[in-house]
């Protein structure tokens, strides 16, 4: 089934409101859970809201709580969350980035004690149509083993860059793990196989079965030791620089929460022309598009092309939703909150 | 073969001042030489220095140039890096780095026009030795395939993070594919198979065989769409932020010149206490240590631990030596520059 946009905000925005979400954190929320699913990040966007909603009401999320600042040197900052909503508060911690980039070239704004952000490329994207270039990161609950181990003691620390584009800007969003926990998820809803190996079953072996690998909990790192070690590195850069907690501690909390997050911004257009980056842009994803396929007739695209295309077809013919969680949704209305 | 340090060093250190290298800049390309190999680094040490001369001989590397400042904006700076040798460029662009994040808790020095810096590990190792997080990455010529293309078009653009730490730095380095470049030649010189597939034969299947890798110019990226896509990412980043080429324009100048390169520093002292770092980053060094072992009796390792086991054996012992390449760079002691 396909849902319309507004449609699918429309509910969030009732849900949200009803649970005591303040108007404008509820309109934010609503319109990003909206946008990850408008975006085909249906892990990440209706698929998790129900998760959200839960955690309002089992006093994870502290839905009213706003970002407290705690330290600010130069272009950095540090912000505690406070156990407030993760949307907002991610949102709200690249909106300072972006505004330590424009006085600086550059800004770093880091948080600690936050929740699920939901989708990483939210806040590159934001940082994008605010013309800078978007990084950020989080860490999150042990749920990857360090290359050698079969014992998941690393976070699926996911990272995403974007560079801003008029016609669409260029996004990566990717977890340390060949496939997203949530994109798995849907694999394994849909009672389907990855297209390729994923991660390891409990024998050891490598599968495509997504709950042989939930069971095992050892998903494939990218790279194998490298992925492994980035995320180790994106775990602690993510606690040093907010204060917050690691992944080990994180690990001891019982649920995924008060977790730690970096956002960096950078102001393009105070260090380079905006022809020259415009070439450059132009050049490389010519050359990256043009480039052969390794199958006949196949295309190459570039790191958010095929984002772009289904977010025009999703606006245009509704978004898929998967009926369950959205028939839940949906009853969740007519419950109390 | 076993060369000790101090010899090694002064080879290099007699031929690149026989080729003109001034003494400052001499001592340090031959110190850093020296260590990319002492740290088990082999491929961007001793074996890189013949190439490195030739480079300066043909004129690719300018030998006496010095980096000119093109652009201060705040926190962040461009430099030309003037076709100058690759390593002192980069050693200097992380000193500016380091500069501003001093004075802003992160810094971020870009500089095009510069040449290949041997190792990435070298200049974020200088960050954390000057109490700084170090990030850098650099681009080279087009030398992998986008995902689902068998055209190389992008390059295999190394990323390194390191984070200081009084024991020993956490270091990760590592290409956008399962080996470098430099890697495959080392397996390739010693006609060995890779330990995992690490690319594509020339009918497109997967292989171990780092010579039909190079023949087929099909080197496996990490997590495939995801290593493709942030290596693409790493390459727009280095050229707008430099000002520099891009991989694209790399590609065309028959050469492996002209790179861009991006340096980041992150003063932590700024930023959160010195206690506080030292916990997390023993918390989490300890749980992965003691993660249990995919294959019984196996260890576990941080980034970088290995490298400091390799180090202080080759300190000891003397530093392994492809011989071949080590007797050519003897002989070319007694030829004229």
């Amino acid at each position: 089934m396909r849902v319309p946009f507004q449609d699918m905000y429309n509910t969030f925005m009732k849900i949200l409101t009803a649970v005591g979400c303040e108007q404008d954190c509820a309109d934010l929320c609503a319109k990003i859970f909206t946008q990850n699913s408008c975006d085909g990040v249906y892990s990440h966007g209706l698929n998790m809201f129900p998760g959200v909603i839960s955690n309002i009401k089992n006093g994870v999320i502290d839905i009213n709580a706003r970002p407290k600042k705690v330290h600010h040197f130069g272009a950095c900052q540090v912000w505690n969350g406070n156990y407030g909503p993760g949307i907002s508060n991610a949102h709200f911690a690249m909106a300072q980035a972006i505004h330590l980039a424009e006085k600086n070239g550059i800004g770093c704004a880091a948080m600690r004690n936050t929740n699920h952000w939901c989708r990483a490329g939210t806040y590159v994207i934001q940082a994008a149509d605010a013309g800078c270039i978007g990084i950020c990161w989080t860490n999150t609950i042990p749920n990857l083993p360090p290359w050698g181990s079969k014992q998941a003691s690393l976070g699926n620390n996911p990272l995403a860059i974007a560079i801003p584009r008029a016609e669409g800007h260029l996004v990566l969003d990717m977890a340390m793990s060949q496939f997203s926990m949530g994109k798995m998820r849907v694999y394994q809803r849909a009672k389907e196989q990855l297209p390729v190996f994923g991660g390891y079953d409990a024998d050891g072996k490598l599968t495509t079965d997504p709950a042989e690998i939930f069971q095992s909990e050892r998903a494939l790192p990218i790279g194998l030791w490298k992925g492994s070690g980035l995320s180790l590195m994106l775990d602690l850069l993510a606690a040093i620089l907010s204060g917050g907690n690691n992944t080990f501690r994180i690990g001891k909390l019982g649920a995924e929460k008060n977790v730690s997050q970096v956002f960096i911004a950078i102001d393009t257009r105070k260090i380079s022309s905006a022809e020259f980056v415009r070439q450059i842009m132009e050049e490389t994803i010519a050359s990256v598009n043009r480039s052969q396929p390794a199958k006949k007739g196949d295309a190459v695209y570039y790191p958010g092309q095929r984002m772009l295309m289904t977010r025009a077809d999703n606006l245009a013919n509704g978004i898929p939703a998967d009926e369950e969680i959205w028939e839940q949704v949906l009853r969740s209305i007519a419950s109390k909150p």
